[in-house]
């Protein structure tokens, strides 16, 4: 038994980091089984096919981070935009760590599958949009705190880390974050350069203004 | 030579075509030459392969796309930020459009090809990093002319169409503005639903504002 749920996790493990580096369609159940050193009569007693897989990788990806946006969105002591920050730099961290250790930035897990799955694997499409809900709604709890203690009247954003101006804390804008942050990942995947993420912020600052 | 070129240009229209709705891997040789009616044999007295007709094709769809960029954001009697308005409202009618006509939101083919390819397909990649260059540098121009039609002192967003605020025309805010973009596109092929992308210009209109 400690055997078995062994070799499926190092099943999942395998797949969501070929899954992160090379895709969907790119990546195959032998490819899977080969790295995570499970035989692929093993692969098929934990799951009915790759799909399937893909699946539980996207729900074990999303249930060990979850609790990491929790926490820096819910970080006592510190101001609700600064947590905000502090999330962003966290993924931005994710993409410099895999740049270091693997050669390339390889974006976000989950933001790769939607665009490649979407259209196409309607199960994978329909968890993947239940995430990105998740992650506008975590953002939007912590933009409705900001709101809650800005001034009333607008005011330009201060110089320092965190915006003094009101905040808007629609749904729309938290998913405009979520935007931000997917397309900001896209253009330093393509340009292969962690750095572009260096003005996130200053854009998130910019985004969560209201008028 | 009319029918070779027509043949090349059936493969090019069938590649961006398939690439748009399932991507690279997804999508062979064999199904290419299905969909635009030639002969394999044919396939490969024009493109040495897969790679090669994917970096052509790519670069007909920028061909075909950059004109209309320049004309909407270059707009004769148009003030700067309601052109940009134009372009981005074009983005979200071409996903409505392929939602009427072919059941689904595809997103941006650049865009999806850019995740799963990056740090798969070095030649692609570098020609998708250029196009996207590209495309930062023209919403840079529409911003420059902006910031120069602005009132000098930092004002709220006034009610109409187009943001009365100073604007920031630097490089990493027209990226942010094409981050934005790809990233509610992202969310809207998700949820399959163009009409995430009425929420695009206000976003936007936030962006841009100068601090």
């Amino acid at each position: 038994m400690g055997r078995s749920s062994t070799a499926q996790e190092r099943l999942l493990d395998a797949a969501c980091d070929l899954l992160h580096s090379s895709g969907y369609s790119a990546v195959g159940v032998a490819e899977i089984c080969a790295r995570a050193e499970v035989k692929k009569g093993s692969f098929y007693h934990f799951f009915a096919s790759k799909q399937a897989l893909t699946l539980a990788a996207v729900d074990a990806h999303w249930t060990q981070q979850r609790p990491v946006w929790e926490a820096l969105l819910g970080a006592a002591g510190q101001p609700p935009l600064e947590r905000l920050r502090r999330l962003l730099d966290a993924q931005a961290a994710a993409q410099r760590a895999d740049k270091a250790g693997g050669g390339s930035v390889r974006g976000c897990l989950l933001g790769n599958l939607a665009l490649e799955l979407s259209g196409r694997e309607p199960e994978i499409q329909a968890r993947l949009a239940e995430i990105f809900d998740e992650q506008a709604a975590l953002v939007q709890g912590v933009l409705a705190e900001a709101a809650a203690t800005a001034p009333v009247v607008a005011a330009p954003v201060a110089a320092g880390p965190v915006a003094a101006a009101q905040v808007a804390a629609d749904l729309a804008t938290a998913r405009a974050v979520v935007a931000q942050l997917e397309g900001a990942v896209l253009l330093a995947k393509l340009a292969d350069d962690p750095g572009r993420l260096d003005s996130l912020w200053p854009a998130v600052q910019r985004l969560v203004r209201a008028d």
